[in-house]
Order: C-alpha cells, then structure tokens, then sequence
C-alpha cells in the first residue's frame, strides 16, 4: 500500500524470519529512531492470511509520564491521558499479561466514583486518576513499574507479539484453518494515526463496492474520537460514511461526506488506487487525524457469492485484471446462487429439520406425502413439496409436478438426491431427525410438533435445511456477470463439458445449460412414465423368450421416439446412450397392493406376481443382476434398445442438417468377453437396420467403468471401444465396498471424524478411486491411442474432480443439467491451473500456486502404465 | 516301448511336421522296404496327446488278390480272405471316404445269402464273395479299380491320414480339447500283428493295477481271431484274463491265463518293465499271433481318484518315481474322495434336483424344511436333510444337526455353500428346479413329484444332486497312502495352510486335519448360540451407549470363555481373530412373529423391535454399515472384544507352555485412518489389561484387505500393520461388483457361455483380483518388510489360487477345515512348481511343464510395484 502512494503511516516491518528467532530467545534489534522519527507507534502481526489469527495490536507504543504531558500539549491533557491509560492497558495484557477485566474493573471504578454513566464525561482529572490507579496495578501485579523507556516498551511488545504467535495454542488454531504450524508472522511497527485529538479525528471502515450487486455503492461508518476496532465495538453509535446512506436509514448524525467531504473523496482516491494497484476490491480501515485520512489495513471486500462473480467480472471489464484471472477467482459453487432461489440470508429461519444439503436452492410450498398427492396438489395449482421416507423411481412423477423435496433417509448420492439435482428441485435427505407416518399423513419433529399434508414450508437444499413457514427469498440472475463467465469460461476451457439427461424434457433443459452434448442417458428412465412401465412390466412377467419379445416389441416404437425427439433436439451433438441397467425388479411394484393391482391388470394371479417379485429379490441390487448382465442373459432387451437408437438415428438423419452418431454405452461391464459379445450383438442389428432401410449410418460402442475390474481391464476393453466413461458414482461404491444408499448413516460422522478427509461421493476420491481412473486411462490409450474418455458420474459437476480430469487428459465430464455452468467455469479454471502447471515445470522454481488435485498428487502415469 | 526291449511290432514314425507336409500336398516319400520286410502293415495316428482324436489306424495294408493268395497259405484261406474283406472296408472308409454302413450292408447281405446268423460259420466262399462284392462296389463309387500295388496302398493311406488330422472338422475338435489348433501328429507305421490266423491267435486289452485300490489286480479280455479293437465291440464275448477273475464271474470259457499260460507271463512281464521304463501304470492293447504277445499299445492305467493317489505313492514307495513326482501327479480334489463318503459310481441315480456342488461328500437322510425340524429329527436318532430356500445364521444349529443341506437358491458363496462346507456337511445350492412350499411343508420336483417331510432322499455334494431314496455309498478312508501324501507334502510345502475356525469345535476339526494355525476365527459367529443371541439382541436394541454398554458386559465373558477355549486346543499356534463383521440386522429375527417373540422376551413394544429393524434395514449389506464401521460408530464393541481377547491370552498363557500371540484382525477397512483409529483404541486396551493383571502379553494387528481400496493404499495399511490377510470372496465381490449371494442366478451361464473362464468366486480371478493381490502385496512389504501376508477366503482351498499365492510370495493360505489337506497337498505342488520355474528360469530354453498361474502369467511384480 506504501507503495502505492496509498496513505500510509510511515512504519517498517520485521521479516517473519527475525520474528521467529525472537521468539526463541535472540535479541531484538536496535530498531535505533524510525522514519520521520515520530514518538508514538503500533505494532500489528501481519500472517501469510488473516484469517490464521495472531496476537492483538498493540497501540500507542512511547507513551510514559513525560511523552503523555508532551502530547498533551498538542492535542489536550484529556485526549493525551486517555491515550496513556489505553496504552497501559494494551501493554499490561499484551504484553505482561494481565487480565483485561481487571483493567476494565479500574475503568467502570472510576466512572462509578466520577458519577458518570458514559466515557464521555471524563475530563483530564478523572482520566489522570485512572492512569495512576492504571499504573499502580500493573506495579502490584508485575512486581515493577510500568515502563517510561519508550525503546523499553518497543522490545518488550515486539518480544511478547513474537513469543504469543509461538505459543501451542496459537499453533494449533493455525493448524485447525489450514496454516503450515510452522508459518510465520511478519510485525508491522507503524507510527500512530492518532484518531483522538483535536480537529476531526476518529476511526472507521469503509467499502466502496456492493457486496451483493458488485456495483459501486459506499457502505461502512466512522467514530469520531477513537482508534483501532472502536468503531465497530458498538461504544457509541457510528456515523455512516454517506449523505445517501444516512438518509436511506433515517439517521440524524451527520454522515461522514457531510462532516468532512474531503475525507471521502481521499478515501475514494485511495480505494481506485487500492483496486488498480492491488487488482481487487477492498474494505479499509482507516483513520481521520485532524482531518488527514491515513489507511491502516485494507482487506478483500465483503462479497456473497454473486457479488464475487460481479466483482471479478468487474475488474477484467475494466482491464484492471485479465479474464483468466476473473475465472480462476471465482468459486464455481458460487454460480449455484446465480441459477436458483435462495433464501434471503437476513431471512428469519425456523428449522425444523436438518439434512443433507442434496440439491442447492430453495422452495416454499405445502407439504405432501405421496406421489399421487402431489400430482394432486400441482393440478389444484399449488405448489407441492414432496416428503417420503426415501424415494423410488415409482416417485418420479410426483417429483417432477413437486417444487421441493425431503426425505428423512439417503445419502447425497439416493435416488431422491440424484433425481432432485437432474430436475433441479432444492431437496434435502436423510433428514434424520423427522418422523414420517405416512398411513395417518403426519410428520412429526424432534420437538414433538406435528404437521399435517397441506402444512406450509420452505425446504432449503443449499443448506439442507427444512423450515416452517414462507421464508423471504432471493431470485436468481442469470444474465450480466454470469453470462460473462460463461463465455469466458467456453473459450477457455479444452474439457468438454456433457450434461447427463434421460429424456426429451432433460434433454432440452441441459441445452439452455449451452452444453456439448449429452454424456449419459440411461435408458430406463424412459420407462418409468405411466404409458411404458406397464408394458416394461408385461417384459418382466413374460414366462420365455418370446413372450417378452413380444412386450420389447410394444416398447421398441415408444424407445424410438424418445431417442428421435432427442436426437432432434441435440443437433447433431453427441449423444451417449447407456442400455438398460437397473435390476428388474426396480420395475416391479413394492407393496402388497400394487402387487395386487398388476395382476388384475395383466390378468394374472397376484400369485405369479409375487412370486416373479420373489425370484428377481436380490440381496445386494447394486452388485446383482443388472447392467451388461441382463444384456448377456436376455439379449432380446439390448437388441431392442439398439434397434430403437438406429432406427431413430436414421429417421433424424433423413431430416436435419448435422447427422447424429449415437455413442451406446454398456454398463457395468467387469470382462472383456462382455463387450465382445455385446457389440457382435449390437453390429449385426446395425447391418440389418442399414440393410433394411437402405441406408448408411455411424455409431459409436464404449463401455462405462464402474467396476473396479473394469479399470484394471481397461486395456482389453479399448480394443472394442470407441470410448470408456467412468461412472465414478458406482466405482466409488465398490472401490470402498461402501453403498452410496446405506453410506448416508455414517458419512457425516466419518468425515467429522476425519476418517474419511470427505464424502467420496461428492468428490473424487484422488488416492483411490483417482488411481483406478488413471491406470485404466493410460491402459485404455496405450493400447488405443483413440480412445475418448469421460466421466459421467456425480462427480462431473465437482470442480476438484474436474480438475483431476483435465490432468488426467481426459475428453469430457458429465453431469446433471443444473451442475453444467459450475462444470464450464471449473473445466476453464482447471485448463488455466495446468497451463500454470506446466509453465511451472518449464521453469523449475516457481511454485504452482494452486494444487489442490495438482498434477503431482497424482501417481506418474508412466509407472501407472507400467503395471499393465 | 520299443526301446525299453517291450514285444512290440518293427515299425517307423512319419514325424509331425513332415506329416503337416504331406497334408498340404509335400509327397509322401519313398519308404523302401521295412527292416524285417513284411508285406502286411498298419498305420496309426500319434498325437501328443491321446485325446486330441485323430483319424482311425488302418490295418492289414499291403493285402491284395495276390498277396492274400499267399497269406491263406499260411494261415488258411478263410482267415485270409477276411482280413482282405476287413481292408478292402477299412481303405475304402479311411482313404477313399466311402460310407461304413454301405460296407456293413454288403456283409449282412452276405450272411443273410449264406443263411447266416454270426460270423463263425463264413466259409472260405462266402468270404471270398463278399471281397468280390466290396471290391465291385469300391471300384463302381470310385471309378477306379481297388488298388493292388502295396506301394499305392501305402502312400494313399499315409495322404488320407495326414490330410485327415489337418481337416476343419478336426481342429476345431482337438482346441475344444485344450490343444494348440496347429499342433500336429506322427504317423506310426508298423508290421501287423494278425491276430487272425493259426494257433492261438487274437487282440486284446489288460490292465494289471486296480483302478480304485491301485494294488495288484490284472483285469482285462481277450477275444480269439480278432484285431483292432473287436475285443472291445462286443461282437463275441471276449475270455477274461485270469482263472481267478473268470471264477469270480462265473463265467464257464476259459481264460487266457489258461488258455496260453506263457502268454500272461509275457504280459506281466512286460507290465513291470513299462512300469519301471515308463514311471506309470499302463493299460495294454496287445494281440496274440500263433502264441506270440505283441503290444500295439500302453495308455495310462485307468484309476479313480483313490487309485491314483495309491498309485503314486506306490511307484514313489517302489522307488520308481520320487516322493516329489508323486505329490506332482495327484490332483488335489481327489483327495476330497479321502474325506468323505462318495455315492458308489456304478449305482442307480434317481435324480430330482441339480444345483451346485457346493460341499463334497453324500449322505441319505430324512428331509425335513426348518431348523427346529432338523433338531427334532435328530433327536429321534434319525439322519435329518435341511432343505430350504436359502439359509441364513438363525439355520446354524439346524445345519449342525442335519447330515446334509440342500437349497434352492444360492451360489458357490451363499450362506448355506459356506457353513456347509465348514461343517463338512455335503450340500447343494441353487436347486433351482425344485419348488418348497415351506408353510404347507411340501418340495416338488421338475416332473411334479411332491415331497413331505420325512422322505428318504441322498444329497450328492459332489456332484451338484439331489436322488431319491438311499445310494449305495462308499466310505472314506484316511490312512494309507492319503496320509503319507499329507506327510511328504508337509515336508515340501514352504506356505502356511491354516483353517478358517469359528468357534472351540471347529478348532479342534481343524486340529484334526493338521493346520498350522488358525487363519479367520470369525468372532460373530459365536454369537448365535441361543444364550448369546439374545444379549446380543439386548445390545443392537439399546438406546444409547451405556445400555450398549451393559449388554456387552454381559457378552464379555461369554467371548472370553470361547477365546480361551480355542487358544488352549490351538496350544501356541498363530490364531488370527476378526473382530466383529456383519452388519448388525443380520442378528435380529426376520419374520414379524419372532419380532413379536422379542419384543415379549425384551418386554418392549413390538413397534420398537421392528422399529430398529427398519431403521438398521440396508439397501445393499454387503456394502453397508459393517466391519470397521461398526468399530469406529459404536468403539464399545471392538473395546469389548479386544479386552476378552487379552483377557483369554492371559488367562491361557498362565497355565500352558507355548504362549498365545493372539492376531487381531481389522475387517472391510477402506482408510487409512480406519486403522489408525482402531489401533489406538486396542492398544490403549492391551495397556489397561496388563496394568490390571500385572503381567505382560504380545500380540499382533492386522488388516483384511476386502475393498479394492484397501489394496490400492496397502502401502499406508502396511506402515500400521503387522500382516495383511487379503478376504478374497469380498475383495471378488467389489472388484466384479457382483454379489456372491445374487451371482448363483445367471453364474452358470455366465461361465457356460464363456464371459468369465471360471466362477471367480471359485477360482481366484488372476487377471483382475490378482493383480490387486500382487499390487497390495508388493506396495505393503515396500512399506514394511516384516508384513506378513495371507489369503483367507474360500479360494484358499483352491489349488490354481494357492499356486498364486506360492507365486506371489504370500506366507499362508486359510480355508476350511476339511479344504485343508487340498490345501497341503496344492501348497507342496506349488512350492515344487515355483522350484521347478525357477530352475528353468536359471537355464534358458527349459520351458516349465505346468503354467496355470505360473510366474510369468502375472505382471511383473516391479512395475506393479512402480504404481505407489
């Protein structure tokens, strides 16, 4: 800042380096006489960040009997006392140690005794009192008298400032925010801007840019007659900074511009200077000493999440820094409150419910129980919020009519999550400390109360909070800044970035959200609607082969009009479709009732219902028959399905500009002779829909890793893959040997724990997992030098998996629509990081500032590689 | 043969490669002349392996008009003309492709002209009528004239054969056998042996070591004025070999034995010099010709799975073969005919239900549907068979009881497969064409037979079938030749075989079947006896810590007591105890009746007992809340079970000679910190047990390595670990992501079909699981060199797994009791394979016999390694 030009108090620092050795017992240095050689001096700690603590300022610093009397004679015998009797203060608990309470004690005394209620009463008899009665307990206390040697009192705060930053406490404080323990402090010795004494002097605050809006707003106060933190210890009530400001609060006391214009203007001087010189925003603290303006801290604005992007997007517009530099300083997860409602911070919360925050956003609605009732609620016009005990794909239509969900179990990877964050619905699982009794329709919570269907509530998905009532809310914004980043982010980035969609509607949505294409549409999804899943189930009931080709044949045309309304959509993007996955018997009914409704409906004893149900029961669905396995042991599914993508590809073809080429995808694959078998099946079916039509079409085969099998195997299954996408949702699972469903009982507490350093569901596990992922990557290339890689499982929508992507030289991420714009703008920041990288590497000795996932925390690839 | 001075014919050998030549159009060379210049030959095909197929011998080459003219001088013109007919047949089939059947009906045609019923009464006529006839047929479907030119003959026959072996139909044959697709055959020309002719002339087949005892036994036929195979057709009853044979059938012709005494001198004689030439016991075709023993062949002695052990040993006790060779040559899984009772092989099979062959052995019983059903029959004196759908940890008691098991779903892993196998008990799993009606009591078969309680049915473990009534059973026996087999493999083997033990009486089997330790003593399984159950039950329904608290008081001593029990019969040998593993609903009753029954024994509301059932429910176990989960949610349970260890090691140790070194083992770790945690907690309770008792224990902690993660990051596991024990039914489990108890379903087409070579669960999947194994091994003795390193789930009875295990360097192998002398004798071959590779290995060009998992199937371990 001094630098700059900036106002600054002449001062010098002490390099960390010196400060540690003090601490350990070496000398202080003469500091001999400072700059400009004024008398009175503060000392502050200066850490690599703020935020890691440190010892209070001491202030005031060559204040004794003879400089009090001096300064008196400048600014007054009462300001120069109660200057003295803070320093005595400062000193004897900053640096002797003393409790400040007992210092308070002495102070209250003598306003009793003096029969004031207030500071401002005390004229230079009273405050001579209490630097005496000041002065005689720090002797009592300390065993000597209170230092007159000014150098005395210098090397004694230094060494007490340097030894308090040392100490275990201090340390582990550190620790606990990120700090190396073993960082170090810088001391900042600077001469006192007074801010007490005659003509206009006090201390305040000020920020000269809006932290919602990035717009040039002033915003802070000033306390005439004080310094340090005064102004914002609430004493007496500040002045606002502005005329504006004051009148739009109603305040009476002059602000600020008013009593000093020029005061403001230095300050506005200083802050363009400060966000040109420093190349961001900041809040100033600052003081007035007899009506100069001196800055003695300035900090990074105070910015909520859309503020940053606005800022940041601000400073590049104006050249002030580079657009690369605006994408790496926004936090991708702040672009969620750009796309959703949120509830307004200052709005008061009664929560009722705590979960996982499973899908960002807010809602307010009324609360129903049970898919039909919230198609119910939605027809009535109103606005329904779905509450279940977990959700099932039976569920998905009450989900899309619903503006919010909450269940009381599931992890962030259950159904309800999964689902809420494709739809972007604000949704909360695993709400433990609900009950549901659904057969009555009554919720009740921990404090007993009771809410039945109809009841009015906010569910808070950002926060994974359900609370009682409307709460005030805050509608997104997504022109202006946000498009910015976008844009920026687009021309930036080199990883493609697909949206996960299933359907038409999905499809359509993830366009808005300007994606590359469309990285996984499971298939199954298709068939939850009313109009399919009872032929599905028809498939399910057959007694043989032929039995369900003939329902596979009902369903083909319904398949293929799917994949023809989005193929139409996508224009020519790429398209990954992954054939049947899900178990059976998660097309089946669950209870005893709907049981008995599909049997009268297919006419079929409820017997040979329940007993299908029965056979198709699996202890374990996640590792059960599902995936390639029904496509290996019922063929006709898959031939189905293949059939529908090319017959919807030609069909397309024949109409639009830009030829779609399908990408099918097999999942679950754990053996190569899978996909061998699989594909031969899926070739022919493209020879005989080319054969039929007469007419040429392309497409593309590729597996989805998600056995750890899979990963080891990559090599052979890039023999008969155009491309391998890792579903890292299901290879986390069986990597840990951890269901994402069940995990949600125990995840809290064993991240809490630090058992796990976080929910591998949520991000990428990079030591194991992230191992997997690089072995079968550079298997998969070595032995196909073509091969496209993606990733499509939760976490395509988490920027530090994302950056691991990037580094690993992946092709594209996959994730939900709503994720998509936090998924560009962390693609960009991570192509900018390994650029950086990479120049770092060209020059050895520059540090990459940022690794979090960086390319050195990964295992080489070359020794990866090597174990093939 | 020949060179060992054996009677055989003078003869040479076409070698392989000159037949594959001569297969594609080389010319066959000028033969010459034969030493000992007889004009009749035979060509047979000499592949290396006898049942690669190959074309059938020709015979009696070399007859024409003329030269049977001469033959019938000596052996009369009858015999001679027969062997011309058989030619004419064998040459017109075997070279010129002309159908069999149309020969067969020219000499059927030949005996109904004569009036004929059998072939003995064709007289020198008939039979040169029906020469005339096959020689007009021969010459009208070739166009060609029979030919009379031997050299012709010759040189045709030998292109016929060598085109033969090379034809699609036969490649395609020999690689269904294992063969390499281009491997060739010799062609062994030789005179003949007539066989037909004067004096005692003939063919046939002996054998003088008995298939299932392997003592002296000469069995075998003989069948006068025959060669080829006619002893085997079954044209005319062949003789038997000895007096005594043909006494014990009754059979009135007289024997060879006394028919040519000197004949089976001969043969005995040339049985013992093959046995000692040819290191094996040898079946024989040989051909009488006027009194003379020519041998034609030795194919290696038939032998059941007994015999062969008997066999081996006997050559190694005869000084024949060494001890090495002999534990060399026995398939490991015939020793399970050693351990349990077989159905006799010539017995009458009624077969009902086929599943899996999921435990050895046989036994009849009583089917009964339930465990307390089982108890009862027991109690009767009678031999209960369990058959259930499936069987979960509350059927334990009732498998004890039973003398076999049987159910209708399940695989290799299942519940049922694995206690079954514990206990030794025969047992089939995933029957699925039979149906139970469990309420009603009733099992009905495929064909619709139903089953009541109490029906006579055998359980054949060994093949996978259900039979009704009683089979003729043949019982074990363990003496003898299977336990020197145990000796001389005890004394080669350098890897540890241990037994998986839960409980003080499978320690005791396991002490029986000579283990050198135990190597999974899984510790929930001593929880389901009726007096733990409940406290058990008492501890899963507590409220809170301190009511968990209580009841696990209460199970302590319980555990201790168990604890001290197997430590005293496993007297100082290595036992290694997991510490809790399930998850804990799998303790609590399933139907809503035995809730109710709980919830009364509890004296607790019924919504409560299956309040927590629900709330305990997981969606997918096998990855759930279990294992170190438990252990680092609820730290009281493996603080309980540690102090009982401690306790019972000191309690132990007070009283015998060799101290116990108890082995702690953490399950389904996935972190690091999982570890960590855990360790602390037990050391700190190790300290607090010793302090109490004042005396000192040792013992060691270790990890079972059943996640995909847990391998990845041995490394760290390793640097807090004393051993490793990879569970590799889990660890198959999560790197196929396939649910052992849901892959019995589709398994078996799976590995019909050929996508997995072999059930992995089975046999350790080398490729995938292995290279984790290797990966985890490698990274875990880098990090820590003392690491000692084991292998405890169900492949450690599998002899290819044990191999690798040897392969990879691990210490031991755990398994089940009655796995454990498979396991012995696999460790021994595995040892003396790994000596033999590294032999070859020193000297280059000796390629190992046997590679399986051999050395260089897996990665290098280097740059396995090179990954961490």
């Amino acid at each position: 800042m001094a630098a700059l030009g900036l106002p600054v108090p002449d001062g010098l620092i002490l390099p960390a380096d010196l400060v540690s050795e003090i601490a350990t017992g070496a000398p202080v240095p003469d500091l001999g006489a400072f700059p400009g050689a004024p008398d009175i001096l503060s000392i502050r700690s200066s850490p690599e960040r703020s935020d890691w603590g440190g010892p209070t300022a001491i202030l005031n610093i060559g204040l004794s009997d003879r400089e009090t009397e001096k300064l008196a004679a400048t600014i007054g015998a009462a300001p120069a006392l109660d200057l003295y009797r803070r320093f005595i203060q400062s000193f004897g608990t900053g640096v002797a140690g003393l409790d400040p309470e007992d210092f308070e004690n002495l102070y209250y005394d003598q306003l009793k005794l003096a029969g004031l209620d207030t500071h401002d009463g005390l004229d230079a008899g009273h405050l001579s009192d209490l630097v005496d009665a000041s002065k005689d307990f720090y002797a009592d206390e300390v065993g000597e008298p209170f230092p007159q040697d000014p150098h005395d009192q210098l090397r004694a705060a230094i060494r007490a400032m340097a030894e308090a930053w040392a100490r275990p406490s201090a340390r582990i404080l550190r620790q606990a925010r990120g700090a190396d323990p073993e960082a170090g402090t810088a001391l900042i010795l600077q001469t006192m801007a007074l801010g007490i004494g005659q003509g206009l002097s006090g201390s305040g605050l000020v920020q000269m840019v809006d932290a919602d809006s990035g717009k040039a707003v002033v915003t802070g106060r000033f306390l005439p007659q004080s310094q340090g933190q005064d102004a914002l210890m609430g004493v007496r009530t500040p002045h606002l900074i502005t005329r504006a400001s004051r009148e739009a609060e109603g305040q009476s006391a002059p602000a600020l511009e008013e009593l000093a214009p020029d005061a403001l203007t230095a300050l506005q001087a200083a802050d363009l200077k400060a966000t040109e010189g420093l190349r961001d925003r900041f809040q100033f603290e600052f003081t007035l000493d007899r009506g100069q303006v001196w800055l003695l801290d300035a900090m990074p604005a105070k910015r909520s999440a859309r503020g940053a992007v606005a800022i940041a997007v601000d400073l590049a517009d104006r050249g002030i820094i580079t657009r690369e530099e605006a994408i790496l300083r926004i936090d991708p997860r702040n672009l969620i409150q750009h796309l959703h409602p949120q509830i307004d911070p200052d709005a008061r919360r009664d929560v009722f419910g705590t979960g996982l925050a499973a899908s960002p956003g807010a809602a307010t609605g009324r609360i129903v129980f049970s898919a039909e009732a919230a198609l119910a609620m939605q027809a009535q016009g109103e606005a329904p919020i779905l509450v279940r005990i977990e959700t099932s794909p039976e569920d998905i239509r009450g989900m899309h009519a619903a503006v919010a969900v909450l269940t009381a179990r599931g992890g962030m990877t259950s159904h309800a999550a999964v689902v809420a964050r494709g739809l972007g619905l604000p949704c909360v699982v695993g709400a433990s400390d609900i009950r549901l009794n659904l057969r009555k329709g009554v919720l009740t919570v921990a404090d007993g109360r009771k809410f039945n269907e109809g009841a009015v509530v906010t569910i808070d998905g950002t926060r994974g909070e359900a609370l009682m009532g409307a709460a005030r809310m805050i509608q997104p914004e997504l022109g202006g800044a946000y498009a910015k980043v976008m844009d920026w982010s687009d021309d930036i980035r080199t990883l493609g970035v697909r949206a996960n969609a299933d359907t038409p509607q999905d499809g359509r949505l993830a366009r808005q959200f300007d994606v590359d294409g469309i990285g996984l549409c499971r298939t199954e999804h298709m068939f939850f609607e009313e109009d399919r899943i009872h032929v599905m189930r028809q498939m399910i009931m057959a007694d043989d082969v032929d039995e369900r080709r003939a329902a596979l044949d009902r369903l083909q045309p319904i398949q293929r009009a799917d994949f023809e309304e989005l193929f139409a959509i996508m224009q020519g993007l790429p398209v990954v479709i992954r054939l049947l996955d899900p178990p059976l018997h998660e097309f089946l009914p669950h209870g005893h009732d709907e049981m008995q409704d599909l049997a009268e409906a297919m006419d079929l004893p409820v017997s040979q219902v329940t007993g299908r149900a029965e056979e198709l029961r699996e202890f374990n669905p996640m590792l059960g028959k599902r995936g390639v396995r029904l496509g290996i042991t019922m063929p006709e599914i898959y031939e189905m399905q293949s059939r529908a993508i090319f017959e919807a590809t030609l069909a397309v073809n024949r109409r639009a500009d830009a030829p779609v080429v399908p990408e099918i995808m097999i999942p679950l694959v754990s053996a190569y002779r899978e996909v061998e078998m699989i594909k031969s099946r899926i070739d022919a079916i493209a020879q005989e829909v080319q054969a039929q039509a007469g007419e040429a079409l392309s497409y593309k085969l590729g597996v989805m890793v998600e056995t750890p099998r899979a990963a080891l195997r990559a090599g052979d299954l890039a023999a008969s893959s155009a491309f391998l996408s890792f579903g890292t949702n299901d290879l986390t699972q069986m990597t840990y040997g951890l269901s994402r469903d069940d995990a949600g009982r125990f995840m809290r507490d064993y991240v809490n724990a630090g058992v796990f350093p976080e929910d591998p569901f949520h991000s990428l596990d990079v030591e194991g997992v992230g191992e997997l992922l690089l072995l079968a990557a550079n298997r998969g290339r070595a032995q196909n030098p073509d091969l496209v890689l993606g990733l499509c499982g939760e976490h395509g929508g988490d920027p530090a998996s994302i950056r691991f992507c990037q580094v690993a030289g992946f092709d594209y991420v996959s994730c939900s629509p709503f994720r998509v714009p936090i998924a560009r703008l962390a693609a960009a920041q991570a192509t900018l990081l390994s650029r950086r990288d990479r120049g770092a590497a060209d020059a050895p000795g520059l540090e990459p500032e940022a690794r979090g996932v960086g390319s050195d925390s990964v295992p080489p690839t070359r020794s990866a590689s090597g174990t093939g």
